[in-house]
């Protein structure tokens, strides 16, 4: 690239502008947003979306999974795709996904404005349901070809919560099923994200380079003891299901943080049964994931995992029942696309490391398709998923300028 | 008494005809019943014994707090209670209060049937919510004068669950308030009950007389952390409040089993917030009771466990909120009455021996008023709380037979 090209920057000023107005559709009034995906407040933040990409002389398209994206052709029979999503949590932060969306656009314009011409068309997406409020990227997932009808059938948010929102969002499943892009169209994906962490604000680095995006399993793992009067049953006659729950949450723990520093597991919930102060508990379910870079590590950790979970089932006289409830697959980026965030960091003055992203995201749907990069900026105290979501001015702009100057060193 | 006297028996296919219909109701098929507190089917078995009452020719009784009754007036001034409940623990067995009602309704019925007439009325007692669906013996507390209003207003199944269970039964705060008997109107209390518990099968004894009843407290102990991301926040930087219930669940199990013997203690329920797969825990409230027949060891063990609670949240990097839910006391059973019941024992052929009892029970709402006496009968493999609740039909009649002579012996 030539010197001028190595200059060039996103607006600042515009980039902001327009977050800022963003992050007023389904403002909760403490700084954070509420749009958990086709709530009225969703449809309100796609709908300001497609009138910015129309007002901005970009071409607006959108296809049978809902997603919205700004065009900017050059002719080519390859697009990269840049962007991310504007469906929160509920109760989420105004820059989980709306930071992407808003660098992805504002590329674009400076790109559109420098008048250049590039090999690749280009293409700042908002992809549907990255959060999971119905299924988990629905708009991703379908753009590859690997959203599954029956994951539509049985989604996580519940079949009833799906059907209505398809309607709302005017989308039927046939329309969802048919929008796979053919994969030699398709150039790459990058994307800038927070990073929803705090190791970029502990070292005191600029840029992250996102190397891996963790896989999650999840799992249902009952114990199940007997129930017996909490008065007249001797401690010693008990088959207590809380022990087998308890004990097993505890070593998790030890057993991730002990052998697996690359991974992390959660006991997020457990239901007990009966649930009664005065009967020992006869069955306790817990939900438990596990996150990992890598396949393999995956296969220990889960094995280690179950192993102590019959151990401690049998250690308290207890069955075990083991419901495996999927999984989504570790996703490597792309060893060129991350050199190239090195070398326009570099170019940038910006500091920059290599991270694992513990978080699923969009790039996940396109592992092994085409090359896709991901980047993060530094998060506040690391909060996410909550109003106390925060991320300097500066470092959205930092995040942007990368994402500029690795589209223009892919698409010259 | 006479010879015919003491030659009087309940009238066993009756009184089985009679139980058997009612373990109809809320039947769950496996032999269980599920009749907790003002829940459909225990309205509908409160429906069926005021039938049974007022086909029988006996008296029917209710008062403000909801207890039903039989009685079998002798125009005395003083009234002796025999009875029990119907409510069960979610899931429960058809033995647990129902042969109570059950014995106490035939004994008036054989009383009637042999045109005695004694010197204290007789009254076949259904006391509301023994088992403390709501708040825990309601009824006998209210007619006790002993239900505080603070416990109503901060009951242990939750405000909200009292108040619509006072709605479905027509009942309201200040009638339940106002329905304290006073003292020199009542003589004193009987109860038949199943052991719940493994002492008289093991002995191969018929009846065991309680000596005393335990006392039972009961907390909320709430760890509280912080909800983060679970794929994003570092097992280190995790304040997970599952991590604290579950320690604590461990060791209060330790600390009764190592240093208080005579001592229960019970993890029955955990509720976790916000409960999802891929949120660290914020909150985790734990449902605990302990039991002790003694109210120095009480004491103690209280201590012990609240001390425990503080050290593991502190382990943890939790808050610990502490709810006291409140307590019953332990009850000293009548030795008059204990001394009736072996003579009565005696001259059925029946082998007796002492019991404390583990459970809580209605007599405790009595202590110190006036005499309270209790007899149980075996529970095949001392299973309770549970659909696997049995009692062979020979013991039932055994314990109906007792109460119905030492009736007899305190009344004539």
């Amino acid at each position: 690239m030539n010197n001028e090209l190595h200059s060039l920057r996103v607006n600042s000023d515009r980039m902001r502008a327009a977050f800022d107005e963003l992050a007023q559709i389904g403002a909760t009034g403490d700084g954070g947003i509420n749009r958990p995906t086709f709530n009225e407040a969703h449809l309100a933040a796609r709908a300001w979306f497609r009138e910015q990409i129309e007002n901005s002389g970009l071409e607006f398209s959108t296809d049978g999974a809902g997603n919205h994206s700004a065009v900017l052709s050059f002719d080519q029979p390859k697009t990269l795709l840049l962007g991310s999503h504007l469906d929160s949590v509920p109760a989420g932060g105004r820059f989980d996904g709306a930071l992407g969306v808003m660098a992805a656009f504002e590329v674009l314009k400076t790109i559109r404005d420098a008048g250049l011409k590039l090999k690749f068309n280009l293409e700042a997406m908002d992809f549907t349901d990255e959060e999971g409020t119905l299924v988990g990227m629905i708009g991703s997932g379908a753009l590859a070809g690997r959203l599954h009808r029956d994951l539509l059938q049985n989604p996580r948010g519940g079949r009833q919560a799906l059907v209505e929102g398809m309607k709302r969002a005017g989308l039927t499943e046939e329309d969802i099923l048919r929008v796979a892009r053919p994969q030699e169209s398709l150039a790459g994906y990058l994307e800038v994200h927070i990073e929803q962490g705090k190791r970029l604000e502990r070292a005191g680095i600029d840029i992250g380079i996102v190397s891996a995006i963790v896989g999650i399993w999840s799992y249902r793992l009952s114990f199940i003891g007997r129930a017996d009067h909490a008065g007249t049953t001797t401690m010693e006659d008990r088959r207590d299901a809380s022990l087998g729950s308890s004990a097993f949450t505890l070593a998790a723990r030890e057993i991730v943080m002990n052998d697996f520093p690359n991974c992390v597991a959660n006991v997020g919930h457990m239901e007990f049964a009966p649930g009664a102060f005065n009967i020992v508990p006869a069955r306790v379910d817990v939900r438990l994931e596990f996150r990992s870079p890598d396949e393999e590590e995956f296969k220990q950790l889960d094995a280690a995992l179950l192993e102590r979970a019959r151990q401690e089932a049998r250690r308290f006289g207890l069955e075990l029942e083991v419901e495996f409830l999927g999984k989504h697959s570790p996703a490597l980026m792309s060893d060129q696309v991350q050199s190239l965030f090195g070398e326009s960091c570099h170019a940038l003055g910006l500091s920059h490391m290599s991270l694992i992203s513990g978080a699923g995201h969009d790039g996940q749907s396109f592992d092994g398709l085409f090359p896709v990069g991901m980047i993060f900026v530094p998060s506040k105290d690391g909060a996410s998923h909550s109003a106390r979501e925060f991320t300097e001015w500066t470092d959205c702009v930092n995040g942007a300028n990368v994402l500029l100057q690795t589209t223009l060193k892919l698409a010259m």
